[in-house]
């Protein structure tokens, strides 16, 4: 069993305008479908994000896969070490999706997942048995709230969900996101507003939720005096605190003198990271996430250090389509040691790319696909048609600032804000 | 595919009269070989410790374990979890092979190769392949010198290998190892002897084998002075010295101060150990053993620990036969930061458990098994006939100490010794 194609797909789907600490999502994001073909007729599958450099390192290394045994992750990982060199950043706090300097674990991740799945498939078996068997059926997602517009600049009439401005509309958002899918754990996503207005919006949803384990991530919007005294402000109505400053240096600062625990996706992207933020005692919980971590296994491999040094787990999530959340789930399924409901931009996606439309999140949670491998296909006119919006939206780099200047010509999405 | 039967077999097999720290090995070493059959007429096969507790250990586990899948990893903890509590020891430095308060993760271990010796025989692949393909088409060994006596008390003549109770002696012994087996690097278990005479020892081996890596291993049986004065004797001479002096804070006490890498595999036997050891720098490089970490993902585990702490890899051997073998190599392929020649004990012993006898070492080096699974299949006759090799050797539990009295009735084994 040999790989005999490999296929790289770039595509867009429809995103609301949903608000952060640097700017707003534009209309469409970015994706990218990895397809890994064997002569038997069985094709893996993967989804990764969609920028330029991540597409430009997929194909870079995707014609060189071709031969290679998908059982053979050792050979992705030096083909991968032959043909794509990690590339450096302009500014210094990229976002681990669209950072250069780990491009190549990037490209890992994104064919790990797809040689796991046809794995799946020759054996007949879920993924997750390949990652030593299911601890849990279901895995526990969180309502991942925003601050949102109620439309796009180009769009003529509000979307579903409307404007989410304050804490009424925050309250109403969750609401109804809770209706539809059942969320038990609830994030805001902050950052966008004064820090005291959004601790309103906290205490909006805890008086509304009573019980609901709350989050609060300004993505390192905030000073670390800004921090200190927010901290103080929700101690006792959140069950961690995600991001509030920048760096491993602040992060530390606000741990030092706070009571509950901070998580990170920021401060602590990579293995390489993690000596020194638990030196320094940066963050309390690691939200992993498999797409720039290195994949399955590695997320696996980062479980174990949790375990060991005593850190929470939780997962990180971009705007993801059901490739993406089908491969969350086994990974998660698997890893004794998570501690929170995983963090995951699902609802906000209308688009979907798998066979049978969107996966169904029942109570908060996504049962283990049951069928071989990720146990999602392809659907392949939903793929050509998202195919094309990429080809025609004009995005080829997610810009949050760019977007937010179009409502704001003054914005710089300088950090911190507040 | 779920289990239909377990067996649990214990066994003795000959072993030469080798010094260490604590004493001298009895005539004959203890293990214990485990079957985990399915309907379909699979056997898994996995290797471990034959004492006592052990013993107790996976025959208590072992009824619990049909029905399950052997894809089920988890479900292998999570009834071991069940069936089986963590004992307590009652001396403060025992062996991690005898310790009853890492039962429960020895027993999975011995196990969790067994389910994926079965998983590989299912695919009618390598087990290395559900590690995530090789790195290495062959692992290195290296030449585990012994002082030794020339014969047990029991036995009416010298053994083949004679005595080795100075330089001359371990470098004769050094030469027949190397001719058979081809090995590039070379081990001495010390401890034995006046540090300066084993000392002596080393510095014969640098002559008589210039260029070939060197260790020396006390099992903590020196001081932290006399560890600091050999090491300054030693340096320029050794890759490593390995556990010089007792505890984690000991051997941080040595590091502080000397040039060569400390390696250990007596101060960090399990995950717990691990921040502590990396907080004081008490080792450089760690020596693996997947009979007491946990199984061979976990060993995978501490692989990617340690190239995120910049730790060495190399690992551990206690006397085992051929399934433990081809454990440890299959684990040892997939790990890319495996940065020193394997320990083994193998050379020493003349019985074998497997179909066809001995497996061959060649320049030093096991070729990773290519047979679907583990590679290796049980020799019913020999597992007969070392099964009352057990029953009537009157060996029930390892006693270097009581059986070093024999020879010198005032002998204590107590540490350190230097």
């Amino acid at each position: 069993m040999t790989i005999t194609a490999v296929r790289v797909t770039p595509i867009a789907f429809r995103d609301p305008p949903l608000l952060n600490v640097v700017g707003v999502h534009q209309p469409y994001a970015l994706r990218s479908i990895v397809e890994v073909e064997t002569g038997d007729g069985f094709v893996g599958l993967g989804e990764t994000y969609g920028d330029t450099a991540m597409r430009e390192g997929l194909t870079a290394v995707a014609p060189h896969l071709v031969g290679l045994d998908p059982f053979d992750l050792a050979g992705l990982r030096a083909t991968i070490d032959r043909h794509l060199a990690a590339g450096t950043d302009a500014g210094l706090s990229v976002a681990p999706g669209t950072s250069r300097r780990n491009l190549p674990v990037k490209v890992d991740a994104a064919f790990e997942v797809a040689f796991l799945d046809l794995q799946g498939q020759l054996l007949g078996r879920p993924l997750v048995d390949l990652l030593g068997g299911a601890v849990r059926g279901r895995v526990p997602y969180s309502a991942y709230l925003f601050y949102k517009f109620a439309r796009h600049r180009s769009q003529p009439e509000d979307d579903e969900w409307g404007a989410a401005l304050d804490p009424d509309g925050i309250v109403a958002q969750a609401r109804t996101m809770i209706e539809r899918y059942g969320f038990e754990s609830i994030k805001l996503k902050a950052g966008v507003f004064e820090p005291d207005a959004e601790a309103d919006a906290l205490r909006a949803l805890a008086a509304a939720f009573p019980g609901a384990p709350l989050r609060i991530d300004p993505n390192g919007g905030w000073t670390v005096a800004t921090s200190l005294r927010m901290a103080a402000q929700l101690e006792g109505v959140l069950e961690y605190l995600e991001d509030p400053a920048p760096g491993l240096d602040g992060m530390a600062e606000v741990a030092r003198q706070v009571g509950q625990p901070l998580a990170t996706n920021m401060v602590v992207t990579g293995f390489e990271h993690l000596p020194e933020a638990i030196r320094l005692g940066s963050a309390q919980v690691i939200l992993a996430d498999h797409h720039y971590w290195g994949g399955l296994r590695a997320t696996q491999h980062l479980a174990t250090i949790c375990r060991t040094w005593g850190l929470g787990l939780s997962m990180h999530s971009n705007s993801h389509l059901g490739i993406s959340l089908a491969a969350m789930t086994h990974v998660a399924a698997a890893i004794p040691n998570l501690t929170y409901a995983c963090d995951t931009h699902y609802p906000w996606q209308e688009d979907e790319v798998v066979e049978g439309g969107k996966l169904t999140l029942e109570r908060g949670a996504l049962r283990v696909p049951d069928g071989p491998g990720l146990g999602v296909r392809l659907d392949r006119d939903a793929l050509a048609r998202l195919h094309e919006a990429y080809r025609t939206c004009g995005i080829r780099d997610r810009d949050d600032v760019a977007e937010m200047r179009a409502y704001r010509p003054d914005w710089t999405g300088a950090l911190p804000r507040f």
